[in-house]
């Protein structure tokens, strides 16, 4: 299907200029931006952008997308209250197909909000390969070792199998939970997997205080430094949250070339703090963002995150002149596609993937039009989002899906896997 | 009119629960809500909700509508650089014609996000009237005490003018921008213009840690316990922001039946800080919410106000049971309205105005459905809202305005407003 997008401004991200220009997408790929593309017609679809901005998709640099059976189940409770007797007593009876159904509904929302890849990081992460592709999402999954599961030669298997495939929407990595839910032996395993394969590792990594002070009395040393000791991260990777890194581990997440992906929506819904951006883009550390699962967010919303990622550094360094909207832009695109090794689907250019979205820009939100980069920080609403294309698809176009199956269906076999888990729980 | 809602899921904010009902509008008012409306008909529409939710607008309780043309115009600069070099020399330069234009493009967006009325706190408050009558929107203006233009019989008249008119979408209350840019000329004269109409008293209140400590220095006391001296809140009114409030002035505030209007969004983007909202309501102050003007925030949406109200008192307090997630919807809803002495649109009600919205419960963001408020106030998006009735009227549904003139006239007008202060300021 080759599709022209006329009269648009574009912003590829490969700067922070907005071009006013056509895009062209062939099959998969933009093959195309400019504005003599007389010759690359017949085209199947022209759509008028009138003027409406072009932009690459978001990427959610962390996402347990199937929690959405346990959003708004019980918020404004403690953490750990909400972890014992909510969350794990629900989670033990998951079962693979739940997360393929479940995974559905986020991946709904995901359109809605423009974003177009995940990086995936839960139970039976074959169910969301598997999910992914059925929806056409773009999807890096984190494989993690599993005693009864999956072994290191398995994760081989699996990092082989998923990376190998050209044109795959899916593809794969390796990593872990977090040190304090990690033994030695998963450690260990976990090594030889990313020794085998060459893979970057990603770990939850100081998300909270306790955790902090609790690796200390373990391990007499923080989380960070602990990874890095057992030399997981010697292919470099990233770590989610980041919210309690000392001096000499942002030094170290630099050397390393770890992105650091900040959650900052769920980082303040579960009072784990503000991540302090601004001293990780003063070392020049790579930082991306994630929505985290949907249970302690409570959205899949990258205008939501781009927001709190901006102005909790405001809050944080007591001045409103805290790190520049581009920026925060770039971690919520660019960025996340670099942490998750999407180098064909980052910036808007000829031979890229076609994973882009149309933003409204004359929606009142964003009116008058001053600075579209800041607006979309500041004042950008995922109802702006009128079109998200993945893989050279279009998804989602003024508020209705294209997809393989109906919105109703998806609903339906969430809610089934839902009811399941709430009578298991209750057994 | 005569509309009939039904099949709708209904939350009055009278309480927290959610009921299965029909609603009936007649002209400007809700003259039925139950499950046994037929000898209600014929209705001129009828209205399937399809177990959608019908509740009460959000009430903005503090705004500066015109302010729109500064919107994204200069973000991330330092606070008084943006306002000595961006903000102030192009407002030198308004005239009355700007308000009643620029006003409209936020109307537009109050619309999209379910605000049924605000509390209009900028220049020439007569053109917010003229503007929001012409519009539809319900606006509580804060008149001000100016030696040029308004006396304090001038004050007194417009309070009488625009309180009489029974049925009107216009109210009238008294103020002044705050403490720091008052003299002693301007408290007495509003102190008289109070005690003749007996209206309560709002104004800007610590805001910021610099205004409470110049205070300090110029009045050897804080902003709150000044204003209470000079009997300013002899009959209760409100506060807007009130981050920087101390134990003593908490007390007062409650003694003196004083509202806090906390604005979140504008709190952090501007650096201003958090307010703690948390103590207020342990000590049984009403507190609403405000988006404070486009230029300081940068939208116009109570969701993003209502998260970010909630997740920072988690932040805050570090633990993620802070306020409950009702709580946070009475401060968006019927607190708002209390404030503004809005007491017939403050909740559904028979013989209340119908000031109501709708909300999409089927989208994927809200899905699947456990804790409705606790959706609306964590998952919730200004996309959810497919339909916004303000006095009986539908102006908004499922994207489209329906007003007595275009989108595009609107947005013409406000171009021309913005481009004259543009040239203005650089003469």
């Amino acid at each position: 299907m080759k599709i022209q997008f006329k009269n648009a401004k574009i912003l590829t991200m490969e700067n922070s200029e907005i071009i006013d220009a056509h895009l062209v997408v062939d099959d998969k790929r933009i093959i195309y931006i400019g504005l003599n593309d007389e010759s690359f017609g017949p085209f199947d679809r022209v759509i008028d952008c009138q003027k409406n901005l072009l932009m690459p998709g978001f990427k959610n640099a962390h996402a347990h997308s199937a929690m959405v059976f346990l959003r708004n189940l019980a918020d404004d409770i403690d953490l750990e209250d909400w972890l014992n007797n909510i969350v794990f007593p629900r989670e033990k009876h998951l079962i693979p197909s739940d997360i393929f159904h479940l995974n559905k509904i986020a991946y709904l929302e995901y359109l809605t909000s423009g974003i177009t890849a995940i990086y995936e990081h839960y139970f039976y992460p074959e169910q969301s390969a598997k999910a992914a592709r059925e929806f056409g999402m773009r999807t890096v999954l984190l494989g993690t070792y599993n005693p009864k599961t999956t072994s290191v030669d398995k994760l081989n298997e699996l990092y082989r199998l998923y990376n190998d495939k050209k044109e795959d929407l899916v593809t794969y990595s390796i990593g872990f939970h977090a040190e304090y839910t990690s033994d030695e032996e998963m450690i260990a395993r976990t090594k030889q997997a990313l020794d085998l394969t060459h893979s970057s590792f990603f770990t939850h990594v100081s998300e909270t205080k306790k955790e902090v002070e609790e690796c200390l009395v373990r391990h007499q040393t923080t989380p960070l430094k602990y990874l890095i000791s057992k030399g997981l991260y010697d292919n470099g990777g990233g770590l989610f949250h980041g919210i309690y890194l000392n001096d000499e581990e942002i030094k170290i997440a630099k050397q390393y070339n770890i992105t650091i992906v900040s959650c900052p929506c769920s980082n303040a819904k579960l009072a784990s703090g503000i991540a302090p951006l601004h001293r990780y883009l003063k070392e020049g550390i790579n930082i991306a963002l994630g929505t985290d699962g949907p249970a302690s967010n409570n959205s899949l919303d990258m205008f939501k995150e781009m927001y709190l990622a901006a102005t909790m550094q405001k809050l944080l360094l007591k001045t409103a002149n805290a790190i520049p909207a581009y920026e925060i832009l770039k971690m919520a695109t660019v960025n996340a596609a670099k942490a998750m090794g999407l180098k064909d689907s980052d910036v808007l250019a000829v031979n890229k993937y076609a994973d882009l979205i149309m933003i409204d820009l004359h929606a009142p939100n964003l009116k008058p039009t001053n600075d579209i980069i800041s607006s979309l920080v500041y004042a950008g609403n995922k109802s702006n989002v009128v079109m998200t294309m993945v893989n050279g698809k279009i998804l989602y176009e003024k508020g209705q899906f294209f997809l393989s199956e109906s919105v109703e269906e998806i609903y339906h076999n969430a809610e089934i896997a839902k009811k399941r888990l709430e009578k298991a729980r209750q057994k």
